[in-house]
């Protein structure tokens, strides 16, 4: 019985360990530190903590809790950029996106890929540098999406649907941050590749905080949204996703191996300026807010530099 | 004079060492090297050398060509595939090409991205897996792309095109491997994303040497070609690229930072089986060797598998 119930401490110590609201951030000694964020008033939003409880150990492989805590100055994105390989990103993911922007229903999951470079914090600004400015007869069409981002704990190469969520360590908030100039007009018509159009450096704030599966079971069902300067522009849920995290990890792992650290930003929803008759392009000063119930917002800020220094500090 | 001769020396040492034709193989006595092949019988083609020089430090640092000679048993690609962050491609970049697939001329380079995943060796396989074989209604549309491929070596952040060779290390020839199916049938109509029709692990075989911009100072007069079972199927010269190896470094460090071991794919020439009235899908089996003058030869075989394995080693 001694060892059983000593059994049951260990089984239930390593389950609690695995339920976690990661956040990678400065604390008061000026240190990075990863801890368990601990939320203030109630509150789901990391964003609003103020401290975190020490996580001993690596996210992607094992870690425990402590009971250390220390206060928060500054949030960074969850995991450190460089742990990440890939992004994988999804387009036309919502029925009323591909509607709003008059795109057929996809019938597969279309992927395009950000580089990891474009990977950034909660709270940094987004560089919009001379190249994505406004140039003679070209507009600078700077956009938002508020989407699901989903990170791999697990090698998965070939798995099934059923099998996906094993390999996911947690969910949290992005901003897949797109010019559809480049995008679309200067992207190669009449199939234009997305990719110049989205990868510029600090272009995927990603956080506040990355909620580990435990405590997000069903990643179907979370409340989605967007504010541009405080108003609000994508107000969506996840259950609306054409194709699911289960269908996507599955999907992306079809000969192909997912590594832990990988990121998958899962779409957007309808509400974006793209495909609007006036659209509202964003510029320097513009302040963007989005955000997923039960994780949290990240807010940052688009602002015009003279792409004299790269912002990825790596 | 006594120092300045001595001062010329070293110079010219620091310089030497910087021409090179970069190999990474597995030696006689079973472990990994990297050197600088000794061409076979005066041939340029480094898949026909047995030994290298070994090289002393570090391929995307500072480093030196010893004495010690090695004999080589096995080409791996040139740098190992963890090295590099980001394989970017060029879709349609050659003038014929795009005719040959009914594309109008690009204005601005056409982007994507491979994972690095897919990076792999001269002479082995390119896997098949069940999502790419024939499947009820839809055709295993695989081919071939010979191209030529850039390697990184200095951070690169909005740079010109008269920095941009002071950012390249040196150059290799690549297959761009591609499911034609996924990449545009399946890839989301009317814009597919290319990335699942090229992105299966073992997708991206290049080598056989990294030859050094010393070694290669124009990269825009090289013949490359591509052979099917031994019979010639691309025949062109990068001379015919639209975007030359400047203009791509310089137009994707826009805002973004490259990194050294950041690979490009130039884009492939006419003569691939896509666009043709009657394409010969490849099949099990079915040898590709695609190569570049003054560079050398790959030579890769394309092989149904089940599966159930990943040839990702790392």
């Amino acid at each position: 019985m001694k060892l059983l119930s000593a059994l049951l401490t260990v089984v239930s110590f390593l389950h609690l360990a695995h339920a976690a609201r990661i956040v990678r951030f400065i604390a008061d000694d000026g240190k990075e530190y990863t801890g368990d964020a601990i939320l203030a008033n109630g509150s789901f939003d990391a964003s609003q903590s103020t401290s975190a409880r020490l996580i001993d150990g690596d996210v992607l492989g094992n870690f425990t809790i402590t009971n250390n805590v220390k206060r928060i100055r500054k949030l960074l994105s969850p995991l450190s950029p460089e742990r990440t390989r890939s992004v994988r990103c999804v387009g036309f993911n919502y029925v009323a996106h591909a509607e709003q922007s008059s795109h057929p229903i996809p019938d597969f999951p279309i992927l395009f890929f950000k580089p990891w470079t474009a990977l950034s914090d909660p709270g940094t600004i987004v560089p919009i540098t001379p190249g994505y400015q406004n140039q003679t007869n070209f507009t600078s069409q700077m956009d938002y999406e508020a989407e699901l981002v989903v990170v791999i704990k697990k090698r998965a190469f070939n798995i099934s649907e059923d099998e996906a969520l094993d390999h996911v360590l947690g969910y949290a908030v992005g901003n897949d941050v797109s010019h559809r100039g480049w995008q679309v007009d200067r992207g190669g018509e009449p199939q234009p590749q997305y990719s110049m159009g989205k990868d510029a450096d600090g272009w995927a704030p990603w956080g506040p905080a990355l909620v580990t599966t435990d405590v997000i079971p069903d990643p179907q069902t979370l409340h989605l949204f967007a504010r541009k300067n405080g108003e609000l522009k994508q107000n969506a849920t996840t259950a609306d996703m054409i194709f699911g995290v289960k269908q996507l990890v599955s999907f992306f792992s079809m000969g192909i191996t997912l590594l832990p650290g990988d990121i998958i930003f899962t779409g957007t929803p309808e509400g974006v300026q793209f495909g609007l008759p006036n659209p509202f392009w964003l510029t320097d000063g513009d302040v963007v807010q989005v955000g997923l119930s039960g994780i949290g917002t990240i807010t940052n800020t688009y602002s015009f530099t003279d792409g004299r220094n790269s912002v990825f500090s790596l």
